[in-house]
C-alpha cells in the first residue's frame, strides 16, 4: 500500500527575505530503494534553510522544499530497507523536504526516537548531532581532557555540542551574545561562558586555560575571528568552520599557523556523501543515543506551525533564539 | 679525553645581508648528557639560516652560530649516550652551531652516514628529510596513490620530498621557475613539472589529475598561493606551509575551505620538541635509510668553504641553486 496524493509543504518562491516562503500543495514523495517515507511531526529550522531561502535555490537535483531534519512516524518502506518498519517513531537527516507533511529519508540516516525524548526533542537532534560529531569528533579529533571553544554556544548546534563534548570528557568554553545566553550556555554544560559583546574571548580563553589555549574551536562566525581564533588556540589545535558568516574571507598571518601547527579547516554537511553520513549515523547510535535524555537533551526555543515557516526564519535571523526552532507539520 | 680549545665558526654580527656574517674563533662546545660532539665535515645551508642572519638573532637559549645540519665524525660522547662511538661517520640535525669545525648534537638526532652516500651527500639529508617526513608524511598523511604538489621542486627540501614521495608510491607534481629547473624536478622524480613563470599551476594540476586535484601540497611560497592552492586541492586535501614567504598573510574565501574540507596548516621544524624530533629520526632510519643511494639521493648544488658562508647565503638568495648548498668545514 502506498501513500499518495497531495500534502502541504514550504519552499522559497524566489530569493529574498522570510516573506518569499510559500506554503502550498505538493505531491507526497515516494521512497526509492533504500529510502523510507516519514509522516513528519516536526521539522527543525537551520541556518542552512535561511541561506537557501535567501538565495532562492538549493543544490541541483534536490527538492526545493526546505528542511534538513525531521521527526515523525515511518509511513512506508522502500525496497531493500531492513531494520525499519511502518509506524516506527524516528528522526532523520534529510536532503531537503523537511518542511512538509511527508518526507523521504535514506534509511541509513534514520534513527529511532530516543526513549527519553519526545517527538519535538527528537526533531532537534539530526542536524546538530551530525554536525557536531562530524566536525568536533571526526575532523577535530576532540579527546577526553581537551579544551573546546564553541562560538555561538546557544545555537542548536552549539548547545548540543557543549553537551556532547562534556559527555566525552572535554572541557568547554562558549561565547554568546548576552548575559542570558551566557547563563544558558553554562546550563548546556559550558565550563566557561564568555559574553563576546563585553569580553575579549582571547583573554578569557587564556585565563581559563592558564595560557595554554583550546584544542578545538567550532566556529559559525566566519572570517571575523580568524586571527583571534589562532591566538586562542593551543599547539596543534584545530579550527572547524561551519559557515562563512558576515566575513567570508579568512585572513591571518601564516606565521601564526606555522608556530602553533594550527589546522584551519571546515566542512559542509549537506553535500557530504551518503556513505560518510551513514558512518556518522552509526557512530551516533552507538555513542550518543545512550546519553540522550540524561547527559544530552536538546533545548527547544520555539515551535511554530508549518504555515508560519517565514516567521520561524525571521526568528532565527533575529538571533534572539536559544536552542532549536521547530515547525509543527502535523496539523496543516 | 675531551676535545678543547678554539675552532672556526660563522655567525651574524648583526641583522643584514650576507656580508654581516663573521667567521672567527669560538670555543669548541662540550657535549652535555645525551649529546655527542661531532667534528664537522660539511654543513648544510638552509633558508632558515638566511632568515636568522637577516634578523641578526636566533631562538633564545641557542647558540648564535648558524647551521642546522651537518655531516662529520663523532669526536666525543656525552654521558648517557648508547649506540654511538667516537669515529662513527654520521649526519645530524642540530639546534644551531652547524657552521663550525665542531658541533654538539642530541644523540637521538644523529644518524649514520648512509653506506651509499658520501659525506657531502650525508650533510644534505637532515633538514630536508626531517622537514619532508614531519610535514608530508606525519602532518600531511600522504598515502600510496595520493597526488603531491611541491612548490619549489628543486630546493633542498623539494628535491628530497619528490624522491621520498615517489618511493612511498605517491604521484608527484612540482613547480619550478625555469625550464632547466623543471627538467631537474623531473629528474628528481616529479611526474609533472610546471614552470610557474609561464604556466598556470592550477590549470596544469587539473589537467594532470583529470580534474581531481592534489591530496597534499608542500608550500614554501607563503600566502601568495593561498587561493590557488585551494583551487588545486582535491577533496579532503592538506596544505602544509613551511614559510611565510613574500606574502606573510594567508587569505582566501572560507567557502573554498569548507567545500573541500581543506586542511590549511604548517609547521616550524626548529622549535619542535626533542621527543617529536627523535620520533621522526627513528622513522627515517627505518623507512628512508634503506632507500638512500638507490631511490633517494640528495643533489648537491655547490660546496663552499666555511669562510665563504656569506657567498653561500648570497647564492641561496639568488634562487639560482638546484639542490643543496654546503659549507666545507674541514680545512679552516
Amino acid at each position: 500500500m502506498s501513500v499518495q496524493g497531495a500534502m502541504q509543504a514550504a519552499w522559497p518562491a524566489r530569493g529574498g527575505g522570510p516573506d518569499v516562503i510559500v506554503v502550498g500543495e505538493r505531491p507526497i514523495p515516494q521512497p526509492a530503494a533504500g529510502q523510507v517515507l516519514i509522516r513528519t511531526h516536526y521539522a527543525g529550522v537551520n541556518r542552512h534553510d535561511v541561506n537557501q531561502r535567501a538565495r532562492g535555490s538549493g543544490p541541483k537535483g534536490s527538492t526545493d522544499i526546505l528542511g534538513l531534519e525531521v521527526s515523525g512516524a515511518i509511513a512506508e518502506i522502500g525496497a531493500d530497507v531492513t531494520g525499519l518498519r511502518a509506524g516506527d517513531e524516528v528522526c532523520a537527516l534529510v536532503d531537503g523536504g523537511g518542511y512538509a507533511q511527508w518526507v523521504v529519508a535514506d534509511a541509513a540516516l534514520v534513527m529511532p526516537r530516543p526513549a527519553a525524548l519526545d517527538m519535538r526533542e527528537a526533531a532537534a537532534l539530526p542536524e546538530a548531532l551530525f554536525t557536531c560529531w562530524f566536525n568536533v569528533v571526526q575532523l577535530g579529533r576532540l579527546q577526553r581532557g581537551d579544551w573546546l571553544l564553541v562560538h555561538g554556544g546557544t545555537s542548536g548546534v552549539g548547545s548540543i555540542t557543549l553537551q556532547v563534548a562534556r559527555a566525552l570528557g572535554a572541557k568547554t568554553i562558549a561565547t554568546a551574545g548576552s548575559p542570558a545566553k551566557c547563563e544558558a550556555a553554562r546550563a548546556f554544560g559550558a565550563d566557561v561562558a564568555i559574553d563576546y559583546r563585553t569580553q575579549d574571548f582571547v583573554a578569557e580563553v587564556a585565563s581559563a586555560t592558564a595560557g595554554r589555549g583550546v584544542d578545538v574551536i567550532l566556529d559559525m562566525v566566519g572570517g571575523a575571528y580568524a586571527e583571534r581564533n589562532l591566538a586562542a588556540l593551543a599547539m596543534d589545535g584545530r579550527i572547524l568552520h561551519l559557515a562563512s558568516g558576515a566575513t567570508p574571507v579568512w585572513s591571518a598571518p601564516l606565521r601564526l599557523i606555522m608556530e602553533k601547527r594550527a589546522i584551519v579547516t571546515g566542512s559542509l554537511l549537506r553535500p557530504l556523501d551518503i556513505g560518510s553520513k551513514a558512518m556518522i549515523a552509526a557512530a551516533l547510535k552507538t555513542r550518543v543515543w545512550p546519553l540522550l535524555g540524561t547527559e544530552i537533551r536538546p533545548r527547544i526555543d520555539s515551535v511554530l506551525p508549518l504555515h508560519e515557516a517565514g516567521a520561524a526564519h525571521a526568528r532565527m535571523e533575529s538571533s534572539e533564539h536559544i536552542g532549536k526552532i521547530l515547525l509543527d507539520c502535523r496539523s496543516e
